[in-house]
Formats: C-alpha cells, sequence, structure tokens
C-alpha cells in the first residue's frame, strides 16, 4: 500500500472489524471466491477497504469506484493502489464526467459479481443491454434507494442476474440505518458546526430506520425532535416516542437544525426552504443528495460561502442565512468519517457472505431481486453476539 | 487579520455567540475597559477570540498566551495577529520552555487584569513577589483546578488582589461544565476514533458536572454507563440515574472507554491501567493532562504509536492495546475544537461582565478568591433566556 | 346500568376515547351490525366495556365472557348488566369450572362474529364441530398467543371461517404491545409494590414489542436494564438500545425485577427460579399466566403468603424469598387497570372496524387467518393524528 | 398490633428498608432515646410507622399525628394502635378542627424532641409561649416548606431550641425530592386517571428538585416536558436538558398534564386556570395543598364531581372540564402510597439520625435552624452504597 495515512486508518479500521477478522481468515484458506473478478461501487472510505480487502483473501480479482464524489477518502484509495489484484478509480469530489468513465470502466471489468449501494452500476449494465454482461452472477445491493431501483428494473424485465437486497437483512437496516446513521451523522454536524444541540429544536424528516436513529441520538443530545413524516402510522409511533409530530412546513419555521432521510428527490422543497428560520442549518442522511433542493436554494440566494470545511451559507435575499452542511449529500460522509467501524463490519459481513451465496448459489436463482438470505442474517447476529459476549460485561 | 481559515472560525463563532455580541456592542459604545492592561492565558481557539475582541471593543490593550500547548490553534492564532491592540504568544505543541517565556512576556506586560483558567498566572505573579505586580487590579480564574490554586495562595497569603472563581457562577458549571464538556468531549472521541458508542461500556471517573455531563450523553448514545466516585453522596446520585456505580479497579476491567474528570493527578494510576481491558480507549475531560498517569503508561508500554490523528496506542508486555485519545490532555480541545459556540458564548459572557466588575470595583474588594456576583450570574441567564424565546419555539 | 363505581369508570372511560366516540356516532346512525350476534371474550374492564357499547350501538347483540379470570372487574360488569341486549357471564376470580360454564354460554349463543383474545373461543368452537358454529361469519382475534393457536386450527383443518389477527395491524402491536404494555406493566408494578425502581436492575425476559416497551419505561424509570432473548438478531438490537444482553440464568441472578414477555410456557422454569436472588420481584406481561413456571415455585417453597394486594411471598428452603406480583398472569390487568385508556382505544377501534369488515366481506373471505387491513389500519392511524393535531400543540 | 392490612403494610416495609433494619438494632441494643418523649407531625402510612417503630425501638415513648389529613392511612394507624409506649392520633379526611384537636394533644404531651414536615407543630408551640414548651430539646424538620417557617419563627426571635434542616441533607433533597417524587407521583397519577402519558404534553411548573424528578420521569415515559420557572438560571437548565420553557399561562394552554412543585401557595391561580386546555389533569406535588387555586376553580366552576377514585372533575362556564387529582393535595400520598419505600428509609434514617444527634448534643447547640450535620449526612450515603453494593452487581 502506498498512502501512510490511508494505511493508518485501514489498520485502525481492521482492529476494530473482528468479524471480517473472522470471514477474511476463512476466506483466505479457502479461497471461496477465487476466479471472480468483483465490481465494488461504495463510499470509499477505510471500512469499505478492509471488506475489498476481505473480498480480496477470498481469491477475487476486485475494481472498486467511489459511489458517491463526495465520500471517496483519498488517503485511502491511495492506500489500496499497490495491493496487487485491485485496482481503485475514485477520486474525492470528482467530476461528473469523471465519475461515468470510471462506471464505464468497472462494466469494461467485466465483472462476475457487483456490490454497490445505490445502484448506478446496475443501471449502466441495464442500460448497456445483456449482451454486454456475460458472465455477471449477480449483485449485492446495500441501500434501500439501490432496492428499489432494481426493483425498476426488475419491472421493466431488464435485470438478467440474481440480486440480493441486503438491505433487507435485519442485521443492516436495524443496525447500519439507525445506529449507524444515527450516530454518525450527529458526529458529522457537530464537527462540521461546533453548535451546541442541548436544547435546540430539531426536524426529523422521515421516520424510517434512519430518521428513528437520527431522532433518538438528537434526544440523547439533549435535543427538542420535531418529525415529519408521511406514513399516519409512522407519525403516530413517533408521537409515542415522545416527539413532537409536525407538518413539513410547520417544522421548518421551528427547527435549528433539519435531516432529511426519506430517499425521496426535492423533499426539502423551495416552498419548504421559504419556511426555514435564519441560522438554521440542514443536512441529509438519505442516500442521495437530492433530499434537499440546491438548486431551488441558490436560485433564491443572493450568494453561497463556505464559513468552516463542509458547511455553506446561503444568504437569502431577506436576508436569512441557511447553512448546508456536508453539501447536502450524506452528512455523515461527506462531512466525517461515516459509519462507526463496527457497525460497516456488520453491514459489510452481510455483504462477503452474500458474495459468497451468490457466487455458490447464484446460477439456481431466478433473476430477481431476492431478500437477504435468513440464515446468513442470523449468522452475523450470533457472530456480533459472540464478541459483544467475549469483551462486554460491565 | 491575517489567516483566512482562523478568521472563518472566529467569524463562525460569533454568528452564534450573541451574548458576545450584545456585550460587544455596549462596550464598544462605552470603552468600560480603556486604558486595561488585561493578560489572557486560555485555550487559544476561536471562541476565546471572541472573548479578546470584546474586551479589545471595550478599550483594553490585550496579551494572550495558551493555557495548554495542545488547545492552541495555530490558525486562530494567526488571525488575531494583526489587530492592533492585541499580541499573541502561542503555538500548538509548544514547549515547556516556550510556554514558560510565553507566561514570562505576559508578566512582562504588567496586566491590571487577568483572565485565565488553570492559575498558571496568579501562581507565576506570586513567585515574583508582590512588588512586580504593581497596577494589578485583579484576576478573573474560569476553571475549578484554577480556583484550587487561589485560595491556596489566599490561605498562604500570596493572593494581593480580588480573584472572581468564575466557576462559581452557576451559569458556568452547570452549563459549561455539564453540557458543553459532556458533549464536546463525546464529539472529540467519536471523531478521532470513528468507534460506536451503543452498546459499549464506558467508565465515568469521576462524578462531578463534568462527570454527570460525559455520563448523560454517553447514555444518550446508547453506552452502558459506570460510574466510579469518591464522594458517597454522589456515588448514590449516580446510582439512582441508573448508571452502575464501581470502584475504579473493577470499573476499569469491565470498559470500552474510560473518561476522567476529577481534577486528580494520577487518579487513573499503574494499578488501575493494570486492569484495563485490552482494546480500551482512554481520555481525560479535566482541566490538567495527568488524570491518566502515562509515565507509568509508558514505562510499561514496549511501543508507543499514533494509530489515528490524536490517538496514540500503548501495547503492554502482556499484548493489551491501551489508545489514549487526545494525549490525555483535555480531549475536547486536544482532539476537537472544544466546547459547543454557545456554551463558551456563556462562559466568556460571565468572563467579559467579570473583567468590567473589578475594573469598576476591584479597588473595594478585599484581597481574596471571591464568589461570583449573584446578579451578573443572573443577568447572563436572562440574556440567554431572551435569546432562546427569540429563536426556540418548536 | 347498575353499579355505579362502574359507570363512573366506564364514563371516565369514554370520555378519553375519542376514535371510540366517533365510530359509535357512525356506528349509531348507520346500524352497520343490526342482526348480528356478537360473541366477546376479552377482559372485562372499562375500557373494554366502551368496545361492547360501541358495538352495541352498531346495532349488535352482545353476550360477552372474561378473558382471564383475573382480569375481570366485578363493578364493569355490574354497569354492563341492565344495558338491553348486553348479557355478561364473568366473575373476578371465577373457578375454571365456572370459566369453562361461561364459555359454553358463549358457544350456545350462536355468535355470528367472535371478539377475543386469546382464542380459547375459537378453540372451543373448533371442538365442537363445524356444525354447531352455523351462522358463524368471522373472528377478531387480539393477541399473538391467540393467532397463534388460531393457526394451528387453521394447519389442522380446524377453522371454517375468516379470522382477522387484529395484532397483525401495525396500529395494535406497535401501539398496544409496546407503550400500552410498557407503562401499564410498571404502573402495576409499582402500586403493588410501592418499591424504588430507579438504581434497580431489571431483567427483561423476550425482547418482542412488549418487551421492548418494558424495556424502555424500565429505563425511563431509572434502572439498569438486562435482556434475555433467543433471537440473536433482537438480541443485538437491544444491545445497541444500551441494555445489556445475558443468559436467563445470569440475569435471573442479577435481576430485582423479572418481567416475562415472551408467549412461551414455563421460560422461567425451575432452574431459572434457583438463580433467583433474594428478595426479587417477578412478573408476567404476557398474554398467558404460564410463563413463569409457578407451580414448580410452588414445589419448592416452604410457604406462600400475600404480603401486599397482589402481591404474594414464596419462600424457598434456603432462606431466599420470591415475590410474584399479579399471580403471574398478565400483570397490567391482574394487579391494575390495564392497558391505558387512549391504547384501548386504538386496539378497540381496529376491533370494531374489524368486525365491520367482516360482517361486510366476511362471506367473500377464505376461511382463515387474514392479516389486518392496511386500509383500516391507515384510517386508524389518522385518526389518531386527527385527534393528537387537535389537541397537541406543545 | 391491630389491623391486619396495616401490619401487612408495616412488615413490607421493613423488609425493603435495610438501613432502618441496621438502625433498629442499634437502637434496640443501645436505647439512645430512653426516657425520651418524642413527638411526631408526619404522613401517617406504612414507612412512617417503621420510623416510629425505630424510635421507639431506642427507648422513646412517641406520641403522633398526621402531617396532612388525606396522606393519613387508617389502617397503618390502627395497627400502632396496640403498640405499648406508641399513641396515634390520626384519621383519613380528618375536619380541620380535629386536626386542631390533635395538634393540641400533641402539645400536651410535652415531647422533648419534635419530628416533623410542614413546620405546623414548631408553630404551634411558639404560639404557645416559650414557657409550655419546657422539656424540649429540639427539633427536627423534613420539608423545604418547614425550614422556611422555622427560619422565620428565628428571625422573629420565637425558635427556643435547635432546629435540624433535614432537608438540607444532600440524601434528603437529592434523593427523596428528586427521585421520591418523581416516580411516585407518577405512580399516582397514572393509578388515578389510567391515561397514557406517551405522547402527551407535561408542565411542570417549578424546576427545583422536586420538579427536576418528575420532568425526568415525565420524560422516561414518553411524554414532551414544558417547564415553567422563575428562576433563569435553572430556567435554562431545563432547557438544556431537553425541556421546553414557557411562560406559566403559555404552558397552561398546551399542557395535558399539569403539576406543581413550587411551594408557594396559588402559584397555579385563575388567571392561569383560565388558560388551561379541555380535558387538562392538575395536581400538586408541593408540600402543601394550596399551589392550586382551588378556592378560585371552585368559584368558577357550575359543577364538581368526583370521576374515579381521587379525581374531580370542575366544569367551566364554557364548557371546558378540568380534572384535578389527588383534591390538589400532596398527590403521591393523597393518592397513592407515596414515596417509594427505599427512598423513606434514606430519609428516615436521617431524621432517627438526627434525633439521636439533638439528644447526645441538643443542648450544646444554639436555638437555630441547623444544618443537616455532613458526617450523618455522609454516613446514611454510605449505608445505602454497602447495601447496594451487596444486592446490585447487572
Amino acid at each position: 500500500m502506498g498512502d501512510e495515512q490511508g494505511k493508518q486508518k485501514i489498520a485502525w479500521a481492521q482492529a476494530h472489524m473482528p468479524l471480517q477478522s473472522m470471514l477474511g481468515e476463512r476466506f483466505s484458506s479457502r479461497k471461496p471466491l477465487a476466479g471472480q473478478r468483483i465490481g465494488v461501487a461504495l463510499h470509499l472510505e477505510a471500512k469499505t477497504a478492509v471488506l475489498i480487502l476481505t473480498l480480496h483473501a477470498g481469491g477475487a480479482e476486485i475494481l472498486a469506484v467511489g459511489s458517491n464524489p463526495w465520500s471517496t477518502q483519498d488517503e485511502v484509495v491511495g492506500a489500496l493502489a499497490d495491493v496487487e489484484g485491485i485496482v481503485v478509480h475514485a477520486r474525492r469530489g470528482e467530476s461528473e464526467d469523471d465519475r461515468q468513465a470510471n462506471l464505464e470502466r468497472l462494466r469494461a471489468f467485466r465483472p462476475t459479481i457487483v456490490v454497490e449501494d445505490g445502484g448506478d452500476v446496475a443501471v449502466a449494465l441495464a442500460e448497456h443491454g445483456r449482451g454486454q454482461s456475460a458472465g455477471l452472477v449477480g449483485i449485492c445491493e446495500e441501500t434501500t434507494t439501490g432496492v428499489e431501483r432494481l426493483l425498476q428494473l426488475e419491472e421493466a424485465g431488464n435485470l438478467w442476474v440474481p440480486a440480493i437486497a441486503v438491505n433487507s437483512a435485519r442485521m443492516k437496516h436495524l443496525m447500519d440505518n439507525r445506529y449507524g446513521t444515527g450516530q454518525s451523522s450527529w458526529e458529522a454536524l457537530m464537527g462540521a458546526t461546533n453548535l451546541l444541540i442541548a436544547g435546540k429544536v430539531v426536524l426529523i424528516v422521515g421516520f424510517g430506520w434512519c430518521g428513528r436513529g437520527l431522532a433518538l441520538r438528537a434526544a440523547g443530545l439533549g435535543a427538542r425532535v420535531l418529525v415529519a413524516e408521511i406514513d399516519p402510522v409512522k407519525a403516530v409511533e413517533a408521537a409515542f416516542e415522545g416527539y413532537r409530530v409536525v407538518e413539513l412546513g410547520e417544522g421548518m419555521a421551528m427547527a435549528d437544525f433539519v435531516i432529511t432521510a426519506t430517499g425521496r428527490p426535492g423533499v426539502v422543497d423551495g416552498a419548504a426552504l421559504e419556511q426555514a428560520k435564519d441560522g438554521a442549518v440542514l443536512a441529509n442522511a438519505g442516500h442521495f443528495g437530492y433530499e434537499i433542493d440546491l438548486p431551488a436554494l441558490q436560485a433564491r440566494a443572493g450568494r453561497v460561502d463556505e464559513v468552516r470545511p463542509n458547511v455553506h451559507v446561503y444568504v437569502l435575499p431577506d436576508g436569512r442565512r441557511l447553512y448546508i452542511a456536508g453539501r447536502g449529500e450524506l452528512v455523515n460522509l461527506s462531512a466525517g468519517d461515516g459509519h462507526p467501524v463496527e457497525i460497516m463490519d456488520i453491514s459489510f459481513s452481510l455483504q462477503a457472505l452474500a458474495v459468497e451465496y451468490l457466487v455458490g448459489r447464484g446460477a439456481e436463482l431466478p433473476p430477481r431481486v431476492h431478500a437477504y438470505p435468513q440464515q446468513l442474517d442470523t449468522t452475523v447476529a450470533q457472530m456480533v453476539l459472540h464478541t459483544l459476549r467475549e469483551t462486554s460485561t460491565g
């Protein structure tokens, strides 16, 4: 490996990913992925590097690209660069053109397995037609958003291989979306702003698993939590958890912090932004950077300045200043180090086992979106409990 | 001002310190500190710069040094450098010799008022004898630790001017020590380690106001909290808050994170370190960097490496790895940006009002440690409530 | 109505069940249940009386029995006694023989619709053969336990009519099981024992929706929470919520309070009881009174005494005293007034709408266990939000 | 002892008051109170009976009256009746005339020590002049309210013996006022109303130790908490705890539950009651039953009815129904069993040690209000920790 800081970050992650270590040992000795070409399109930071190394230990050749230009950490890319059998094409802040070129390189790599979040590779493969994907055995998709896109491909008859919805694993959405997003988004927001959370009014937009984690940690930091949610059952749950349920505009007018986690484009639209109060900090914790309608905001703003690293102020004609943390991209990655290490140990162990499962069983599976195999889900949970039992007694 | 990043950080802080803005306006127009020479020895980061600018706006000439080599932010020092009437002598990681030289410069400045945390300037002045402090009107001291040293000077007959124990203000220790330390220490620890807090066992050593804040936020992040505390009444409080009360050694053996907040040197001593479990992360949230006995640890460790920025591993002969975050110094400053802005707005408004009070009344006050004037404490509380009322309605 | 105290309790419940009021008005004017004979086997306390009155307002004739001898409130039975068209056969503490005789009366009533929790009526009907149930249109079953028994009937070919699994409604298990059981079980335990919860160690056996509610409220009252759970994924969730995950025996040895919510007979068996610590208070929050193996306990105990109303002490040969609250039956009903009124307003509105649905659509539905209709679930959620919106603004 | 149910309640309390047991053993063998006549004016329920028995075991003769007509439990009075050397004059709901007659009996008893809460005995003694109190050695007063009245006597020169402000003990106000009042008031409110707390808006009037406990448990039960508090520093604390700080009238208009804990007569006055929302439940958790201005409410109400045991509805001319729980008296006693047993074990152990201290040292102490002796405070804390350590390990 090349980059020292990147190597250090990866080593730290490895030391705190006991599940990956267990899998890595088994993969090293048995080489279950021998002969596979795995195309990876994930957030390229240290924990992802550990997954890539685990897959590589299993005997696979890897080509990796970033799933989001603002989540790539260049030092980690650098550290992976001189491992034989691993190729990475990604750079923090890369242009859309560069990103497309990298996706194209991944496609040209002719992967047998794709591991991604967000579904960009799957869509790109579909667009090029089935003939271009010869050899592809299956896809592992991590996010809710990506799964929705795969289901659209399936409906349109453009999914030719089985795809595992890793997000459907209970160990994924109950842990990663909730406890991972909850902690890491607040960690990023506190780091980016240095502002006090206690006593603040926080609006969570969307009360899915991500939203629940965000609300839980906001309350744990002393904030008063408002929730805007369109599913009435979830809204009642939010009320009984002690949060105040509001309409979006009503909440915008009261909130010091606004965090989106809905998976829907432009949910905080121009009308909602009109309601926002002076000094509000807005961030996104959903997969794609489009939940806050930044073009609409930019169109209204007289000027935009970076006021702290990863915090931009938009000054509106009426003088209100709205702060966007992490460029509206997934804030825990764009303004932080992403999910806590142990959370990604779980999620990436689900991924590694799903890859192994596809290699072994992919040929038998019909070409549609499959729920995560329950047995593997349970296996990962037992590995976590085993680890906790060994170390955690207080 | 010189340094761009420092200027940006200071501007962000100013925008979120409404109390300082109110005081700054009044100070600018009335110049209550005209003719004063104020010696400042504080943690030199952005919020402190705002206080320095407020005092300067009041008409004072300022000379500032850092109160801890690892809390100084060079870009902030740079930004203050070309303000006429403000001189700063400090550098991040400066040697003990440099630090002493800077304290000497402060003494030579012949301050009329000293504003500090930790009591180093007061002790230095006392050591040089009364004759060297002609013109000194009074001292404002912010920390519990510093107040204890001032009381020792008073008992020894070496306190010749009135000193205000700013920490005795309810708006100080109830807010800064509790909510400030609680949030910012965890923010720093999460940033430094990228580890998951949920499900972890956290040992808080000392259940004073800092310890309470640390415990509150640990629980809010999903940790199980152990408390070691020598005052039996405080220990019962901890138990009824739902924390598990333990002996120090017992807690060390179970904890994934250990945070000290006692004000006592070497409270986590060699014997306690012997109990620590493999992989534990240790940090200090008390004023001085001596609560964890690092020399004892270093003596035992075969090697020490930096494994992430601000995280060092000590590998013990039996193979256990102990991680020290923030060098054992005040972790929120040595591995982060210090207290949240709004908290320092409160604490520094208490300081600014205490300076003004000493300028007006110092000559009448007997030369001893004085509790913070209750009227000023209430004034600051009312300013905060006014601000909250204006902005916070959800 | 006859009994004054019972009337008062029912009136209080009615005043706090706005959903039942809305349904009651519609039912009164449109009589959608005209001509129906509804057999009710529920916990006969004030909120259930409101449901019975709502169904009665819809035009139905009602015969009601108790679903558990220790949850019947005699004053409520008395209050219902002289409403024309409502017959009740139940008495608190009735013998098993009496209970069977009452079930027989219900069967002889030839109900067109059965509304029950626990499945006893469905099983009794099945035992008497299909010919004896002519005219039966469908069954509404409220509990997880009852649904499991219905599924067994279905598998054995002994379910001849559609049954609605009311518990499958999100508005049921997410609200009633979690927030209802959580609050009311602790309310009953505090009332029965007058003991402090803060600082106590509480073992929750089973981390389903009931267990989550019990754990949430235990923590909210200042307890340290242990969780024993056999599903590893749920166990990891418990750990990340900040609870300590334990094996059952291990937890028994530490707990001051033990509460079961598993639905499994004898989960706290003789071996577990051997581990219990002196002075522990044990209670059950699952539907049936068999989760704590009381016969095993009684066999070991030298003597059994009632030491407070609804609290019995079992003195073991080694001197340990174990306290059983609420006779091991559903503690919120056997030692309290059951779920909070507003929770039962939700659950019983689901029931009333399910009855109306069966009357309208039952003939078309295949004879099996049906998930609760999603549209009705959403309707009830919207009614709750509407109520909250009208009244709750702080 | 006479009454069986009372005996049972007392036995249960004794079994859960380990500190009283330790003191009782020592008192029994050493008889430190031999020859004393102790006048007790406390809430006469089971835990108080244990204190009376402990003092009696120390060799004292006891005469006890109730400190509040609605906190007396007749079965407990009955159970104490035939203990030689203990006389009780009290009855639940006794008239003001009866109460005065009982206070007169206590005065005529010529106590050497008075143990009371609220200060009524001290005031009565003062009114009768010094000559009537010959032999009086000292007074132990438990409440904040009572201490204020003693300080008024002291200022007026009408306090002729030393009085110990038991409430000044940290083990008293930090535990009893906070965790005792917090749990037991909610326990009483839930029992009296059977209403859901989750999702409700709760207004706490007064953010002293009682108010903090009430707020903590309200939040723990899922409520959204509003705080009205006139001390601006405490108000800022409430805000940073995550509660919403409001003006009283503003809070009244939003709250589903209103609980007072200020010690001030008529704090919820006619104007505040005008703001209350339809269906609100009001209760008092301060010592005296005058914090809610019930005469003002009664004057407005067309009618008053009891709607559940210990809940009265006041129907206002505009149709709003306001519910008063526990008659506006201390709700945990007027509608429940008072503080949790373990809390009173602590408070009464402070009392018993204070009595012993006055017997031994009273003659030397100047006749004024004395802070609780720190050494005894620490002793009680150590006894609690010892108990916790022996039993609580999870």
